[in-house]
Formats: C-alpha cells, structure tokens, sequence
C-alpha cells in the first residue's frame, strides 16, 4: 500500500480525498492528525498547517502533496478509471468552479458558524455559540443554498451527466452540515435537498457517513 | 476575439489569467471591473463577488467562468500550447500546490497586510495603516517567504525545467509586493530575490508590469 492520507475523518476535506480513492477503487491508510495538536512531523509537510496531505512511497522523496484539491487532481492524473473530471475543457472548469465553491464559501460558512460551535468546541469542552449558529442559518447559508439550488435545478449531477468531482466537494461539505444535525430545506430548497440524499446515499458516501456518524454521536451528546 | 476578461488590473489573481494568455499568445480583451463597485451584471456572474471572470463567447451560454485558477486550467485545455502545467502527475500536482500556497497565504498576507493598506486605502481616499504594514512585514512575511526560499533553492523554476503555473502565481503575488513598495530581502532571501527579478523580466510580467506601474504611481504620490 503506497499511499497514506494524514487528516481526521470529520474534516470536509479530507473526507473529498477518501471519496476520490473509494470511487476509483484505490487501497490507502488513514493516520489520523489532529489539526488543533498537530505533532511536529506533520507541520514539517504541511505547510499552511492544514489537512489532508498525501503521502505517495511509491515516489521518491519529498513524497508528500498537501491541499485536497491538488491532492484529488494528482490521483486523477495518478489513477484515470473512473474519471471524476469532466472530458470537456469548459465542463472540466465549471467542476473546478462548483469544487472551489464548495471548497471555501460552503466550507467556511458551514465549517465555522455550524460545525465548529456544535461539535468541535464540545471535542474542545467548550460550549456551542448558538447565536453564531442562528445567524450561519437564517442570514449566511440562504444565498449559497439559492445558488446551488438553481444550479443544480432538474439536473442529476452539477456538471454534465457524470458523477464528478464538483458533487464530491458539495457532497462533502453537506456532511458536516449533517453532523452539526441539519438537513437543506426541502420547502426551501428542494432540489438541493434530493440532491444530496442522493449523493449520500452513494456507497463511497455511505460508508463514510456511517463511520464518521459514530465518531460525531459522542460529541453530540456529550 | 472571443475571450473577455472581467476584472482590475492591478489584481493578483487577473494579472495570473493575463500571464497565461500572454504566454500562450492568446488574444483577449480586458473589460475592468472595480471590485469594491461591483456593477449589477457582473455579481451575476460572479457569485462570491471575486475577480477575475472569463467569458469565451465561443461557448454556448452560460459562457463565463469564475476563479483564477479555474480560468487558468481552462485555457491550459483549450489552448495546450506552450504547455503551462508540467507533463507528470506528481510534478503538476506540486505546481498546482505553489499556485494555491501563492493564492491563499501569500496572497492574504500581501493584499491585506501591505497592498490594501498602501494602495487600495489611497484609492479609497483614506490613510494606510503603517503599523498593519510593519507587523506584515515583520511577523507574517518571514516564515511565508522562508518556505519559498527553501523550495526555490538553486534552481530555475518551482517545479521541473520549465516555466509553469506555480511561477506564474507566485510571480503575480509578488507583483503587488513591488506595487506596494517593497522587494524581498537580498541578504536573508537571496534566492528569491533572484528569481522574483527574473520572472519579472520575462516580457509578460514586464509587459503588464509597465502598464499597471503607471495606475500605480498616481495613488503613491497621492
């Protein structure tokens, strides 16, 4: 097994790397990193003190690629079958868009003012902000949902008629909307909503889901 | 000419999708949009309000795309020549990991801790804040620039042999650093130094370079 996935399974952006290497069928490890601990060896290959980073032995060294966008390209390029990039050059960028779409404005906004006040802080013994959470719902999420709503319209997936890496990133991100126990309103947001049931229900999502739900079942309860 | 660029000139992120096109002698047109006065139209196309936007009028509608990056990559696809991203996986990766360490850290260090002060203030009719500037350049800056002066080393360019997407961002960034009146350090950055002024006299940035130098002077003597 050449590849090793530093990251803690609740991170949305670790989670995009582990759907990439399910989907295409590819065997790897997990080493769990708390970002809030990390130990030294692992800022020593993260630069920006982020996770995930990929470690590739199959490489010589320095073996290691932070970024989960960098990293999904390379396994892309690393692993062709099945493609989870659109063939069309403007297709394939319209995905680049929905991933960085997710990838910062979803991200911060849910990451943040969702799952960093519910679950983090009770990782951390500290208590949840609701009032952040208040306003992440009723002001901030509302016109990003819009946007994905009317994108995502009658369509299947964001971009043409494959699964790609523009559903990974959004599907991503709605986990931890999931884990910080919301769902998209199916009044307000219908399509958006059976969008991502749909997505979840995937099995590289499922599987995911169900081991991250028993990590997060502590910590809400807690 | 079928591509249009939205955006201001003095941007990092326009000034990387102008490179690209330059490099690849791509003809386009500049349609400038002021960021902070975002006309109606252009928040249409841009839903997280950020500059640059392609559109390619050789496409059916929706024809525009938002995102530097993304842009980059599309014109990488449609027009593969000369090849700004470098041929192998683990190599285009790496690039790819320099263009978002550019784009985010860098990028956020330099446009909020010198550049926003010193020029954007001055365009806005307000005073910078010296001591923003000081504590850029003496806490925030050093570790940034230590990490590139590592990975340049001696060599010519970020990654492999050739001129690519990473130099491109990186040079772009450092741009702004000029703009706002600064040069790394020769004595404790010395390989940096050395390359800045090189990518720098490549005759796209020094094209652009020229050109924005002139909006630049009126807010410096303002």
């Amino acid at each position: 097994m050449s590849l090793i996935v530093y990251g803690g399974s609740v991170s949305p952006f670790v989670r995009k790397v582990r759907v990439v290497l399910i989907e295409k069928g590819i065997d790897y490890r997990l080493d769990q990193v708390n970002p809030f601990t990390p130990p030294p060896e692992f800022l020593a290959i993260s630069p920006l003190k982020r996770i995930p980073v990929l470690r590739d032995t199959d490489q010589p060294e320095p073996n290691t690629l932070p970024d989960s966008s960098v990293i999904c390209d390379y396994l892309e390029h690393k692993y062709p079958e099945p493609p989870l990039y659109p063939k069309g050059a403007f297709d394939r960028a319209r995905a680049l868009w929905f991933e960085e779409y997710a990838d910062s404005a979803v991200a911060e906004t849910i990451g943040r003012g969702l799952f960093f006040e519910r679950i983090v802080k009770r990782m951390l013994r500290q208590e949840p902000d609701e009032e952040v959470c208040t306003r992440t719902l009723t002001q901030k999420i509302p016109p990003l949902f819009d946007y994905l709503e009317r994108e995502i319209g009658t369509h299947q997936f964001f971009v043409g008629e494959r699964f790609s890496i523009a559903d990974i990133a959004v599907g991503s991100m709605f986990v931890n909307f999931d884990h910080a126990g919301e769902v998209p309103s199916k009044q307000r947001w219908p399509q958006l909503s059976a969008y991502i049931a749909r997505v979840h229900a995937r099995p590289s999502f499922a599987a995911l889901l169900d081991e991250e739900r028993s990590v997060i079942a502590r910590f809400r309860a807690a």
